[in-house]
């Protein structure tokens, strides 16, 4: 579906539950919660189903659109999910029943009735700011969540997905509300835990193939001798992507006993997207992760001969 | 002088020097490299003046249009420097004979014949581009340094002094050239040197003011013992600015013995700016410096007791 095919669908329904991600990032809560303020705008009901795993970063997004208990949706949508596999255990019950997807990534696997994919796009919040501006004015309160979405994606506008649209939107939304309190939470706040589990992460880090490929992790004695939160660990994946000389940064995550949850970070020598779905997940090019079943060093194995499959010279 | 006045004053003008300041930026160096260029393109004789203290980082955006040994200005412009005290030694001599600065810092002192100056822009930069606009076509060899210029000087769009114009000019430079490599160069890059520093500044962090304030500190031994060199140590002051709970970060960086560079970043409540004056240094409210006389503890309680003059409430 086009941008105004899904703006014309979205006008017909009502009643509309709105699912994010499993461990749920800016770009999902904030693209859901912008789009369920646009058809609240329009008057229509429309509610973000409540994710259990939601930190208390991003959590003030979805408060104020929270479902109530007793909502029956006539309509769910799913925003910036690409598989079934990622919906949250409480959204499960609605696999088969998904009128419309809204997405960037381009592994999504055609799961909804319709679909709107921009594999282009930086962050789903792009194409939902899209989608919205056909359908209501853009307001402060529209403009902030889609800030966070389109923001969080692109690493600040640092990342290689960020295109000029992407700052052309990030100008429009600034120029509706001030963005600098959550930038400065969002990019520029690191916990005194999180920054000592740096330290920590960076003294243990391995190097690997011509010290071109760094692996750090996470193990849950880490987590625990920190007494760290979710929040303290949100996104710690991005600092194996910053060691210089590398250009395969793997981060490998205890979630419990024998599950590891990996994340890779790649240049274009290695296809990040091509290792995690040898590994049963998927992702981008340059960004991907898997869920993987194994002790940290049978899943670094498995991860590091991913790896050297989906490295060209 | 207004942009339109500027993009004027410098058609009249040939055989033109400029300088970048002291300890130089990617502002400095982006925005002359720019304006170089852009001159060049119009037929002037066009340099920059060597800036002896420029890093491994910036060389290349300088290296282009270095002014050959015999070369003699007739007119020699300023760039993102608020006051003489920031020239080069060797620029030193041109102080009295500056045609023309353009300038971002509200506490440019006027040093120069003309000013072009506008403290709302986030970067020299974003004036620059705007005279550019107005003197010949921005070209891929233009828009790079501009990019340079404006998203270093903003954290890449992280600091509060980001404006939706400035969104809007990097939307327009990115449609002129990939800044993709740039971006992970300048700010996705960390040395293994620069990591483990990191880590012992973390750890030997200060906090202060009920926990509001924290000082960190680049002691010249440890420099010495991780062999850093100035790319390494480039933008460190950074760092205290991210520590959750604080709203003041103070870097204290140890030039020679007796001398110390002093960095603060803050929120509303301490004014940067006034705390740096009172040291002899300057800068913008929410980011300033100066340089102390004085052994590491010395600069330290002085630079304590600025800020407590400079806080409100």
């Amino acid at each position: 579906m086009t941008i105004s095919e899904t703006a014309a669908f979205l006008k017909t329904l009502d009643r509309v539950l709105i699912l994010t991600h499993v461990r749920p990032d800016g770009d999902t809560v904030g693209s859901a919660a912008a789009l369920c303020r646009a058809l609240q705008d329009l008057g229509k009901e429309a509610f973000l189903l409540d994710n259990p795993e939601i930190t208390s970063t991003y959590a003030p997004y979805a408060a104020p659109y929270r479902a109530p208990e007793d909502f029956t949706p006539a309509y769910v949508v799913a925003v910036d999910i690409a598989a079934p596999g990622l919906l949250p255990e409480n959204a499960k019950r609605y696999v088969n029943s998904i009128a419309l997807c809204v997405d960037h990534h381009p592994s999504n696997t055609g799961y909804a009735r319709h679909t709107c994919l921009d594999a282009a796009a930086a962050a789903a919040g792009e194409i939902v700011y899209a989608i919205i501006r056909e359908l209501t004015p853009v307001t402060p309160a529209i403009a902030l969540p889609l800030y966070v979405a389109i923001a969080t994606d692109c690493g600040c506008f640092q990342y290689a997905n960020t295109t000029a649209d992407t700052h052309r939107i990030a100008a429009e939304l600034m120029a509706l509300v001030d963005v600098s309190a959550v930038n400065k939470a969002l990019f520029r706040t690191k916990s005194k835990v999180r920054l000592a589990m740096e330290s920590r992460m960076v003294a243990d880090m391995e190097l690997f193939d011509a010290d071109r490929v760094v692996v750090m992790q996470i193990p849950l004695a880490l987590r625990e001798e920190f007494h760290a939160t979710e929040a303290d660990i949100e996104e710690l994946s991005s600092l194996a992507a910053l060691v210089e000389g590398t250009d395969c940064g793997i981060t490998l995550r205890e979630l419990q006993p024998g599950t590891v949850k990996i994340s890779v970070r790649s240049g274009p020598r290695v296809d990040a997207c091509a290792v995690c779905t040898m590994l049963g997940g998927g992702g981008h090019r340059a960004a991907a992760g898997a869920t993987v079943q194994g002790t940290m060093e049978q899943v670094k194995a498995a991860v590091l001969r991913a790896v050297a499959q989906a490295t060209e010279g």
